[in-house]
């Protein structure tokens, strides 16, 4: 919905409440869809969310409790009384009640469990983290078995639980092992007596419960997979990722990683509900460790400073120089991340990847020195300060590219996230390395 | 599949063209999924893609060249004989049909065009631009009459191209204009003489052809929707898009942000297969363009010569300064850019985004004053000096915050990607303003 509409939905839930009908601002949300229930719901306040949620229809609770963010649902569960929050769980799909029970207190979490229609459905879930195949998929799948025959298949789906959406209807064996796939479309085409394992395919791909979100997401991305089925050890299955939660995990991915670039860890929530002090513990642990390594260029300016003194018009050069070893840094970073995100490359193509950026830093550095000669001459520098400041950004450019191309690889290598060493991180330790850089030329070129 | 497995079969395939052995070549890539052929397919040379290209089963080249990149699969058709372009073309789906002759050269595209079996399934998609819903959808897909009765609606999906996956089941009315949808399994479930308007959902979230494809994306993550209905003025159905289109949309989209919040355009086509001309070309216009503004803090430096001069020591901080004011400047954009991306801010959260984090700029400034005053101190730097120095990084600190969050939100208002003003561009900005209001306070605190 468009967002001016959900705003005159605001304010005529906020005004049915304020009379307290509550009668009419349940209609009201219970005509929207869950997502735009959802936005319009977590806008009031924490008393209204309460009064409001035991009131719809269980099944309406689920929906919309499942769209919120992880910790706002819990915040409000926590709240409910026990009988509600049960009624409300026993109507979520597994992943999700899993998802909400795992934010819970565990005593809350216990007694929710306790009082559930199909709690084995959940346990389950429950063990593997989050960010796995495991924490994602669902349990509430139909496998089907090889020796049934399509009509049988049909019926079985009639039975169950119509709610679900069904992308792809997975085969297993007597032992449960995951042994064959179909789509509906090919079990409804097929002749009614024949038996699955006829019409089945059997290259099957799947992923262990282990395995991380961002495999998964890789995985369905790269073979168009609307559902993809998770195993155990022996192959048998476990459960079932579709592809609605891979497309939330690109989301989230691409957002902490947008936020891990700037230079500041993710924030958990959504952004104008992170309290400014939230906000500002995601962000000062880096803002100080910056600080501190680029507490460096002061360390460098002073050991030149007899340098500095001698010629003061040094400085002026300061920041264009290391501003622009900053700047080509985080350009080959963000792409080099990037690349490694998407499979583009992996680190067996590092070597490449650096004499690449190598080879793109002398194009660079030859066009800037070129730029910053013209520019140091036009301010009347002598002819030795501006072959210094031409030199020393050829060299910084060359330098911020094979580091830019380098860390990540690096950070890759020993299985940090590379996007730590983005951005901030490269415009700081350039900085400090590039000054030297410079100087040091200076003393060469004009014989400080 | 695994890298390493993919290395393998390449160097299998390349042994076996060495040895002139084009059947053997054609069987073990014809024995892989469509994304791995096309992995292995494209780091072989231009004359061995040519020469194996046509020998492939054209239901498989067209698979291969969907999975290519846009301009990689153009240039080697754009080599290939007319009638073998015209066989693969006839194979692929409608919209990547329309994707491939697009990038075509004009004549080329009018030859294909005229040789194809059904050229008025492509035609319509031609006239849309690629990063809109219209360029999106594929116009391969079913509409149902909403009069049919469930027996003959699945009588129709038996008669129809097997190949496709369903989805929904769009249904229209007389005038071919949307008018319900129903899944496959409610239809498989329902009895078979009811009619379909009896069965259909009749509020269909659908979207025009002109929709920017952030926004379909956006639409479709948010209702967890598996495919699109794309509508005309009228209300008429002219394709559907499908989920595995939205999520190379979201990778891609996410790519490119990287790439600009980074400093520099995106790159058409996959890292390494990009020239290092071009990758030079993407990024040298930003570059200058930065070099340009960063060119002010030399005529601030120099506008300050006389201060400079009376306190070198003064120097010592320049980079430090005007380094943790770009950071926190950083921060601040990447998350505002994101928090817009996502749609958990619009404009009009603007004021209550800029109060957000001026109050979050205050407290990182104020915790990086006395941060920055204890190593000023240590530094043996005069109080005077040290207080200046703390003044001035709680000013740029919020000065960078408030710049952060304000310039997203000012380029989306005007139309503008916000991503333009990420990082770099923020580091810039702050750089110059930064270096001022540093000696600014010098002056007025040290009484230079």
């Amino acid at each position: 919905m468009e967002p001016r509409i959900l705003d005159n939905t605001l304010a005529k839930v906020r005004e049915a409440l304020e009379r307290d009908d509550v009668t009419l601002a349940v209609d009201i949300l219970q005509a929207m869809r869950a997502p735009d229930q959802a936005e319009v719901f977590s806008e009031l306040d924490d008393r209204a969310q309460i009064a409001l949620l035991p009131q719809l229809d269980p099944a309406e609770s689920a929906d919309l409790l499942a769209e919120l963010d992880d910790l706002e649902a819990a915040e409000i569960v926590a709240e409910l009384p026990t009988e509600a929050v049960i009624r409300i769980v026993n109507e979520m799909e597994p992943d999700e009640a899993a998802d909400l029970i795992g934010d819970l207190s565990p005593t809350q979490a216990e007694t929710v469990l306790a009082g559930l229609e199909d709690p084995e459905e959940i346990h389950p879930l429950l063990i593997h983290p989050d960010e796995t195949a495991g924490g994602l998929m669902t349990s509430g799948f139909l496998a089907l078995r090889r020796m049934m025959t399509a009509e049988e298949a049909i019926n079985a789906l009639r039975a169950w639980n119509p709610d679900t959406r069904i992308q792809y209807l997975f085969v297993v064996d007597a032992e449960g092992r995951l042994c064959g796939v179909l789509s509906l479309r090919q079990l409804v085409v097929a002749p009614p007596h024949k038996r699955l394992a006829e019409i089945m395919e059997t290259e099957v791909i799947s992923v262990s419960a282990q395995a991380d979100q961002e495999e998964v997401a890789r995985l369905m991305q790269r073979y168009d997979l609307l559902a993809l089925p998770v195993v155990d050890a022996e192959q048998r299955l476990l459960g079932v990722v579709t592809i609605d939660d891979v497309v939330d995990v690109l989301v989230d991915e691409a957002t902490e990683d947008a936020q891990r670039m700037g230079g500041a860890q993710p924030l958990d929530r959504n952004y104008l509900e992170a309290s400014v002090w939230n906000v500002t513990r995601k962000r000062i642990g880096w803002l100080l460790l910056l600080f501190v390594t680029e507490s460096l260029t002061g360390t460098v300016l002073r050991h030149f400073e007899d340098e500095l003194s001698a010629a003061v018009a040094l400085s002026f050069f300061v920041p264009l120089l290391i501003g622009t070893g900053g700047n080509a840094g985080s350009q080959t970073t963000s792409t080099i991340i990037r690349a490694l995100a998407v499979g583009d490359i992996t680190l067996k193509d590092g070597l490449r990847s650096l004499w690449h950026e190598l080879r793109v830093g002398l194009l660079l550095g030859l066009g800037m020195a070129v730029v910053a000669y013209l520019r140091a001459e036009t301010w009347g520098s002598t002819p030795a300060l501006s072959l210094t400041v031409a030199a020393a950004i050829f060299t910084i450019v060359v330098w911020a590219n094979g580091l830019g191309s380098f860390l990540p690889l690096l950070a890759t290598a020993l299985r940090i996230d590379p996007t730590v060493v983005s951005g901030p991180v490269m415009s700081t330790l350039v900085d400090a390395t590039g000054l030297f850089i410079y100087f040091t030329l200076a003393r060469v070129i004009m014989g400080l």
